[in-house]
């Protein structure tokens, strides 16, 4: 195990730690059973991941970018927990999603539950509360609006890459953004430094979530956790889906024709490989990748090493 | 009208206006269209009222009291939005609920959008923002708890006059003695001061509570808003409900098996009016009622004029 790899894996097992020590009261179980049953699932801890490293480039202090962690965590758990039940996905992480173990009534209230944890533990900062605060607050409605453009888009046969782009860019890009930012803030930053690293998080927002939808894609359900192929048959838009409606119509419309065959989900895999969709698609996940190492390289007085190595790490992830 | 009179019409008019004035994006419409529908909609700005009226007795900022009351506000609107949802409830303040107009997954972005935008409201506050936040989340925390137990008691014959005021109290109470506490938090009164007035919140709460119950059967649903007995075939725990199970378990269960026939809901009415259901839960109500004004009585230094006549306008209050 390399040095990284090696920070990595503390990163995730501290932040679990520090996960099962936000007290949550037994009853009522109606709340707090769903609350922890998600809260301690597996998540991958990339956000908290981005806010340790960038931190750590800065010398924040660790108690901090912990505390930030945990909002940022809990923030992106209670907008799984909604998608989910808006999405109708039954698998998140290996395990059945709230709705699906329970209803979708303990699903809501579980999600306002534990976005409101989020508040509670950032409320906890020694420093700087109202500033991040409103950094925070401000990430979540872009949040809301990426999941309204994403639901907005589902079936939409005229969305367009950059509209995509743009959706992706609040559902995903803004809270990495604000992972990158957030330890930012609190260090006192410059308004230029502040925006380099939202940029970055924002460029890493988006490469992830096309690396994600291509995921979907080559992963197969075990490895991802996530019902592979629902999200075509929702008519979700990804950038894959967008290039092969542009420039495949034909073959596209007569896939999509074929939901009910078992084959589905392979033939829908195999005809992305054998258009190139894929390969281009990575290529635009790639770009991203690139565009983050070139920002980096704008900021001065940081420690590089690890972000280079955590853009590498999203870029080749293979879960 | 009385000078009272005057006082509430224009503290709803100026909350309105106000509500009004907090800006909304046009897009994504998924996002905002059912938010403004919601915050624009007829509500009657109880706990704005509380905050001014409380607020006024101590002399805090009225711009402090505006904040404080969109917050709230919108804190409330994002609980209604989400409880719609779980009730199965369609009708709220007279018109169709969200998630009756569009969908749920409509309805849960728009709750969660409504209580975002209540963050971001509160973190405008020019001082103490993050002692005022704490209590507000906090607070939210406990309403959520309250409509967990809400949702636990459904259908749940061994729910007690006690274990009901208990949930009433968190789900209601917490945020009406949020209404009171927090512009004494603002001012930096005294924890003793803020105990007060946190129980005088408390009391009314569930006096409150109480009474909207009985409008539920009292009220028709034109004046109400709401879908009149349906709360009874859902299963809903009230204080009327628990002691026609307690003390005419026999006539309750027949009416009960009867939901189908066309009067059932005439048929309940006058059954509680002729057990005196109806008299010993207005007793009830009344003796809260009674507490918030001795109450008041026990806060040294406060103008009670107006907070007594609040009191009897809850108390009185005909929808």
């Amino acid at each position: 195990m390399s040095v990284f790899d090696e920070l990595i894996e503390y990163i995730r097992t501290d932040v679990n730690q520090n996960l099962k020590k936000i007290p949550i009261p037994n009853k009522p179980k109606y709340l707090y059973d769903p609350i922890r049953y998600s809260i301690y699932s597996e998540g991958k801890r990339f956000r908290p991941i981005i806010i340790h490293l960038c931190g750590k480039a800065k010398k924040v202090n660790p108690e901090v970018l912990m505390n930030i962690s945990l909002a940022v965590e809990l923030l992106h758990n209670f907008t799984l927990v909604h998608d989910d039940i808006m999405d109708n996905d039954f698998l998140r992480h290996g395990k059945k999603t709230i709705h699906e173990k329970w209803d979708s009534s303990t699903a809501i209230l579980a999600g306002d539950g534990i976005y409101t944890m989020a508040q509670i533990v950032l409320n906890r900062l020694p420093e700087k509360t109202i500033e991040i605060s409103r950094y925070f607050n401000n990430t979540t409605l872009e949040i809301c609006e990426g999941q309204a453009l994403d639901k907005e888009f589902e079936n939409n046969q005229t969305i367009t890459e950059s509209m995509y782009l743009d959706m992706i860019d609040k559902k995903t890009g803004a809270l990495l953004g604000a992972s990158a930012v957030l330890p930012m803030i609190y260090n006192g930053e410059s308004k230029e430094t502040i925006q380099k690293f939202e940029k970055f998080g924002r460029c890493l927002g988006k490469g992830f979530q096309i690396h994600d939808d291509l995921l979907e894609i080559t992963a197969n359900t075990t490895i991802m956790g996530k019902s592979l192929g629902s999200d075509i048959i929702e008519g979700k838009q990804t950038m894959l889906v967008i290039k092969a409606r542009k420039n495949f119509p034909d073959e596209w419309m007569k896939l999509l024709n074929n939901t009910n065959e078992l084959r589905f989900v392979d033939n829908i895999s195999s005809f992305f490989n054998d258009t190139g969709i894929i390969k281009e698609t990575k290529l635009i996940a790639n770009e991203f990748f690139k565009s983050c190492l070139e920002l980096l390289n704008e900021i001065d007085d940081i420690e590089k090493k690890y972000l280079i190595q955590l853009v590498n790490l999203i870029k080749k992830r293979t879960y």
